[in-house]
């Protein structure tokens, strides 16, 4: 017998993968959650019936999410990372070697808890030493905590649920004055094929938070389209500065300093879509 | 009742689009064809189970398998496409003034007559005056046509059945007979996430016939991974070196000339690929 599982992506298409094993479903308090091996993207995070995360292809997203503002910013030393449960933009992030230190705010304990034990190859890093991980509500925790953030990552699951409001002004007005006089901050913003009104909502409310506003792509081929956007909120320095010959002192898989670059450089479409 | 058509990508993945119209199903000479309307991406031309093309997403891979080879060369006036019997490559082409004689050559009748009668948004070009269509092997009228060609376009369905010689040395050795002095040649090269081995052999033999080899990217969602990869092989044009402000004189969706210049920036891991 095959098992396949099938995500909705929207309403109209679906991705399909056919399953080895079943290792985990909950509901937990604030999401529908199942951990599954696919044959194809190896162990999947299946939050709400979207997949979050896979062995396979999860590299592009977490380094993307990540190194881009890390590399912007000259001396990034305290870090947040608001969802983003599994870890694994934890891991890229203590890469840096200036990270001083690295903050996890994850509303909901089981994503946690349970990439730890299921998903070791990405939540490897929750334990370092410059890691702290606070089980509480972001939009709460960058309220309560001023200017002190060099970069603020919002890697959120889609805007459904518990994920609407980090979609919203006043948390991007938070997230602001959370971050330092020359902060920055990036949130991913799903896919210009399918949400290109949601992408364009993003980068209003943004561009009136923040002097310095971009929008960069990636591919990431278990989301929708297989392209993904990110939007970062810049206070100084502009991403796409960035010296393409600079050597990195960690390894990656899919981010390198003429990606970076490269990242911003958008299909007509995508242009379009921030200009209007 | 719902009905979804599922095209398994990989034997472990599969995309699956809800229908509202099967519009014609037959096994030609060469390949089995299906045109469906698909609620997701519209009107889907569907050869031996592959989706090849679909209204919605089809103007990514028709501007870049043509634009990018057309805006290297200073001067293009006579262009052969093989394959691309739906004439999305054709449409683009004809919208360089330049360009004096297209040549479609497809093996398959049938494609063209179906995409003439029930994609008329792909087809249109191909009764425009400069157009010639042919049903003929691809293969042979490269052999038997030396010098002549300016840019010649492979615009083929993936390596299985009468595509898989497409793909070979001998094929590549003829289309460099066949180009002029300074021409250049393109063709599909498939995922970058699923077909690596292809890519690298591919680009291994063009880099043998050319002197000038490169790989570029778009993003495709209908395709697997919805990463797509062209490779391209030039006499004498480097094809980065193009002017990203120069004004096109005519209209696109996705093709860009900064987009031209992105999108052979590639992500680590596909840079890696060609490299190694």
């Amino acid at each position: 017998m095959e098992l396949w599982y099938t995500e909705k992506q929207t309403p109209n298409l679906g991705i399909t993968c056919k399953t080895s094993k079943t290792l985990h479903v909950e509901q937990t308090d604030y999401q529908h959650l199942a951990i599954i091996d696919t044959v194809q993207f190896g162990r999947m995070l299946v939050l709400d019936g979207m997949v979050q995360t896979t062995i396979e292809d999860e590299f592009v997203y977490h380094e993307m999410i990540t190194h881009v503002a890390l590399n912007t910013h000259p001396n990034p030393r305290n870090v947040l990372v608001i969802g983003g449960g599994d870890g694994g933009a934890i891991r890229e992030i203590v890469k840096h070697r200036d990270v001083e230190q690295a903050t996890l705010v994850e509303i909901d304990r089981r994503v946690v808890e349970l990439s730890r034990e299921y998903l070791p190859e990405i939540s490897c890093a929750l334990d370092n030493p410059r890691v702290t991980v606070r089980f509480e509500d972001g939009i709460r925790h960058v309220r309560e905590n001023a200017g002190i953030y060099d970069i603020i990552i919002v890697d959120s699951t889609e805007p459904v649920g518990p994920a609407v409001e980090l979609f919203s002004s006043g948390f991007y007005a938070s997230i602001y004055n959370a971050l330092k006089e020359d902060g920055i901050f990036v949130a991913q913003t799903e896919s210009p094929f399918f949400n290109s009104d949601l992408i364009r909502s993003c980068f209003s409310k943004i561009s009136r938070e923040f002097p310095i506003t971009k929008l960069y792509l990636a591919n990431v081929p278990t989301y929708p389209s297989g392209l993904w956007s990110f939007t970062i909120g810049s206070k100084k320095y502009n991403p796409e500065n960035i010296d393409i010959d600079r050597e990195l002192t960690y390894d990656t898989r899919y981010y390198s300093p003429k990606i970076h670059r490269g990242a911003f450089i958008l299909p007509k479409f995508v242009d379009d879509l921030i200009r209007e």
